[in-house]
């Protein structure tokens, strides 16, 4: 599995969806963390990436594991606005909590998207539950893979 | 296949995208049509339907045959604007002729949908060379079945 | 559609399964008839082509379309054994008319699947009402092709 | 994950594929293990669980983890001899080591199904680096959880 060396700073999210109050990233700490960066019109994201981040969720979240979506918009901007994206988590009964990645003040990327120096959209990151990222994925990755990365971190020992 | 008696009178579009100008459903007499109606924040629309569009575009659209798609929104109509639906095309590639379904002014259904009696979305409606529906299908409808309708229609003589 | 001239002759079929008698190709006239040629160790019959033509069978046989599989059995011949094929029929659930491709005296290569001139499986063979070859492919063909193919013939006028 | 107690005695195996020499069950002690049990003609075993076996080989087999496939015949026996497994393993391109488990004496369970228990085909059985027995699955068993496992076993505490 590559690594990336670094612990995750604080995420900077404009908005909260399923989630009744802003989750911090130190609030998290103890916990293993899949975080999910999507676009809502990206394809990928809607056939592969969120069913599977879903998927997890259904058979591992808990105490010892969160998952967290974060919705990334680097491009397309007014068509997936906070609103649009609150009627596709409705219809794609999504139910993990959904951040949204605050807007730059002077360009297309958001501000968490580029301080986790994200390639783009579906993006995988991994927490241990130092916080330390220990996986950084673009593109699909496949459940054999994530379910092993997952496996691995929640033993606690690696 | 169920039949539906009557004629596909003209239907009602605001905007059309994928065409250099307005389509109409007298243009189209002659040829074999297939409308697929749908709404970009529609699950089964994305999984299924809009793909299988294409797949019938790229396979058998020509003289014979048209494929047009209808967005015919009637929920969560701020998400799912003309705008939104462009980066949507985009987005998925989609190559065929698609008509916004003029919006009502007193409800949520827009006109065309209202007056075709559809009961959601995806919904698949084919027309023969003579303008009368044909079929008239609310949800997932396979491969075998669109197939042998179109292979019906276009030997003319169903 | 490629067309292939000529008409089917008698297949020479050494067992049947699912069939109380003999099938023979002149009772089928009057008939469209879809013929599914596979060997049952053919990773692509087993996948694809045999779940295919089970939904043919399920979705459209009848009095006007006969689905009859053919095992054309070119290579491991001691593995794909008449006995071995009745276990297969059993556990795949396949409930149309099997027959086994006579074995030559001195070659791999069946009878029928010699006169029909067949390049390996799975291959699929589509005779009109009168008995015509109409088609005629090789390897996966695709559920909205064979649809199509089946419509068209089905009304009759192609 | 369910767990089963007690430690893989031997497996009694009557000829092997894909290695050349027979593999005891001590020699591979220190790597964790999984073993698939199939039949060549159980439907879930050639959809689901051989080509999920072959990922999990190609993605992880090495130093740490063996894969092994057991084919525990325990019905229609004269069409799934080892002679047609070879026609099998090879049209599949199945390329980890299979045994063939024993067929008893009296009965149509061969021996090391017998010994473990299994309930029918596919299973799947997972070893730690001890031999010991961690998990005992009947059925379909999804990538996801089957990847866990493996991440858990591998990291060498669990």
């Amino acid at each position: 599995m590559p690594e990336s060396p670094g612990t995750m700073a604080e995420w900077q999210v404009s908005q909260w969806f399923n989630s009744e109050r802003p989750l911090r990233v130190g609030d998290l700490r103890g916990r293993v963390v899949l975080i999910h960066a999507f676009q809502m019109l990206c394809p990928a994201c809607v056939a592969h990436g969120l069913p599977q981040t879903q998927r997890v969720r259904d058979a591992f979240a808990g105490d010892d594991l969160a998952v967290v979506g974060l919705h990334t918009v680097f491009e397309h901007h007014a068509a997936m606005s906070p609103q649009a994206l609150a009627a596709f988590i409705h219809e794609y009964r999504l139910s993990f909590p959904i951040g949204v990645d605050e807007p730059a003040a002077d360009g297309p990327v958001p501000l968490t998207m580029e301080k986790l120096g994200l390639r783009g959209t579906p993006s995988t990151v991994l927490l241990d539950r130092h916080g330390r990222i220990r996986l950084h994925h673009f593109g699909r990755l496949d459940d054999l893979h994530l379910g092993f990365a997952l496996g691995q971190l929640l033993t606690g020992s690696w």
